[in-house]
């Protein structure tokens, strides 16, 4: 078997084999392949796509190059969540105990990852004393006893994958449905999630800037999942504003807080209710979507999924108390409003441009050498549709630096009020289930 | 500028400015940009392809990526001829006698080359002491003294088209219309050619297998010469079956001795007539394609053209008495015919295999440290059209070895005859002027 066959097939428009693709996934991770042959691969895979069943094996074959975490030990379906990404999304901080309270184990493997903010780890971390070196003993007997617990990611998962991504990221051939769905479901396999509900954003501030494209890479992704037996659906969310109020880390975990108490932001609650269902569905902890609603909904009012917080912070070395008190989190020196220039009706919030203000202020990481501050961030006191008077504050501001002028400036360019009418965009815009 | 940027720009189907082909082709030869990027870039082009301009940039940028020959010490119109390759190929060794004989300066840089047989020189060195070595004033002086010569290829001619081919060849990015084109063209205007004749071939034993192709290749050659200031025409001509009769080193110096004498085989005499008029026309030495052809035509009978030969054998060392006498050219131990199995009219001869035989008996080069046997080959007495009778000879092997088991059923396969009436193909199928 030769690559250049493979290269040629693919770019030709056919479908590669179980045992071609294989081949190339086997060859790349041994360093056997080049990186000049793989670049040309994915360049035809963006062109000529890949079938449900070449992404299934490829998927596998990901998964199959480094370790998998071993789950069983953990009574019960390991259902996993992934969101595809978007700004101010809380929804893991307050998705873990909420399912967790209802009797779905939540083995969750995080990162800190580069962003707007940080990880759900740096954000946890806001917590004082909290912390996810433990081992994987540790981990699975938290689960077991508690539902819920969070670990840092160690071992070698997805070797393929990270060389894959590494490529792609300079060669221009990122933004492939195949290969972006893919590279996220070898993952959640790699981490032993037995169901996967998949929270697909689209919008200005998502991967996915529109309908269509979201609606592609979620069938792709689900179709994956179920192919190699993992159950597997997704929720197609909005995106085109940032999710709940607060960006950044100690500030979403004040949200989360206020969520987990049956007091946040509307939106941000009905999405964890939304995808909390799906989780308790496909854990069998329910029969239908409407009755695991209505579990999470009381959860959240008569204060089991905030005491199931509480018990998961202690449980691995953090304040309790945090939860009852918010403001022993972290804070800023500097509380600065951004006051509306005008009088009228929010039309638009740029997420992206929301993040990049929060990363400016120093919420997020550039690079993985980068330091975050836990304390920064941005809270949005109007959403779209929202009518705002001349001077009311937009938004409040958390700095360190007294002086904030670019990104106020970055703000006022990415909010608009317009004097015409506007509807809040709508939450969800689809379920995939196949 | 980003090299991911042009990868960018060229997948999503956007042309690149000069500045970034410039950009792209000078990191590529200097090493600062890495095969991985270019090899994804190539593959882009080869589904987004490029404009008419780009393609002049290109082949502009790779011809100053290394040393140009400077021919303007040799006085008219320098015209070179290239042939996109085929089975049998004899016209070289015809054309530039014949179009010197009318005055045209014919200044040949040539290669040994891979594939059926040797390449030009591997043909001329079959005449016992001819030689290429020769100092670039001398190939000079030989040209403006005689009309005729040809050197070895030196200097560091295109090295960003040769790490580009070299590239492309491990990549499946071979076969796209505006890299084929740029390849070639900045091959002979790096080789210091006023005007260029392109012989595109056609068919089975050529490398675009189909008419529209060929002609599409035509075109962007055509279109990169006249835009990048050399004069350049294309004949597309016939290769479903061999050129002439011989294939073979020394068996295609012996033919190309008959048709200089003005017996050679028509297909082979038109095709040199056809394309030695064009170069004549280009070369401002007629007024007229009639004219030109006029020309030709009475040196091929009145002996000019052949004297011609004889005189640039001489020149380089090559004993001239073997232009008489081509009997002494390396022969074979033997001569082995190739019995018709049954009576009819031949309908096909597959270039691609009697080349591939040929290369069986040692004529051609399968890597560049391979031996050639200059004096085998094969002789076609048959051609597609013609009649033969069940036992009589459809062509002689000359052989090295006694026993050609393995070349006769390679030959067998590739020679076709019905009891159906065939006609002979088109020699030309189309001329090319923009």
């Amino acid at each position: 078997m030769r690559m250049y066959d493979i290269i040629e097939k693919k770019r030709d428009g056919q479908d590669l084999s179980e045992e071609e693709i294989r081949f190339f996934i086997n060859g790349y991770t041994t360093g056997e392949i080049p990186d000049y042959q793989v670049s040309a691969l994915l360049m035809a895979i963006y062109f000529q796509d890949m079938s449900e069943k070449e992404r299934a094996v490829l998927t596998t074959a990901m998964v199959e190059s480094g370790d998998e975490i071993d789950l069983s030990a953990i009574s019960g379906i390991k259902v996993d969540k992934h969101s595809t990404g978007g700004v101010g999304d809380t929804t893991t901080l307050i998705l873990a105990p909420l399912v967790a309270s209802v009797g779905v184990p939540v083995a969750k493997m995080s990162g800190r990852g580069l962003g707007h903010t940080g990880g759900t780890i740096d954000k946890l971390e806001a917590v004082p004393g909290f912390h996810v070196e433990i081992t994987n003993d540790q981990f699975i007997e938290l689960v077991n006893r508690n539902k819920v617990a969070v670990i840092g990611q160690s071992g070698n998962l997805t070797p393929a994958d990270k060389k894959l991504y590494s490529l792609r990221d300079v060669t221009a051939t990122v933004n492939s449905i195949p290969l972006i769905a893919s590279s996220i479901m070898s993952k959640k396999i790699a981490s032993g999630a037995d169901a996967i509900v998949l929270d697909v954003k689209t919008g200005a501030g998502a991967f996915m800037k529109n309908l269509d494209e979201a609606k592609e890479l979620a069938h792709a992704m689900v179709s994956i999942g179920n192919r190699v037996g993992r159950n597997t659906m997704a929720v197609i969310s909005d995106m085109s504003q940032p999710l709940g109020n607060a960006i950044g880390n100690a500030l979403e975990v004040e949200e989360a807080i206020h969520t987990l108490q049956g007091n946040g932001p509307k939106d941000l609650t009905d999405l964890c209710l939304t995808l909390g269902s799906q989780m308790v569905l496909l854990a069998n902890k329910a029969k239908s979507i409407e009755e695991a609603k209505q579990l999470l909904t009381e959860n959240l009012t008569n204060g089991k999924a905030f005491e199931q917080f509480k018990t998961f912070l202690e449980s691995q070395g953090g304040d309790p108390s945090v939860a009852d008190n918010p403001e022993l989190l972290p804070k800023t020196s500097y509380k600065i409003e951004l006051p509306a220039k005008s009088s009228g009706t929010v039309a638009e919030i740029v997420a992206d441009d929301i993040g990049t203000a929060a990363m400016m202020l120093g919420a997020g990481r550039a690079t993985k050498e980068s330091e975050i501050d836990l304390a920064v961030g941005i809270v949005l006191h109007k959403k779209i549709g929202d009518q705002v008077q001349e001077g009311e504050a937009l938004l409040t501001i958390h700095s360190n630096q007294k002086t904030v002028d670019q990104v106020k400036e970055k703000l006022y360019t990415s909010i608009t009020v317009t004097d015409k009418s506007e509807k809040a965009p709508p939450l969800i815009y689809d379920t995939i289930t196949e």
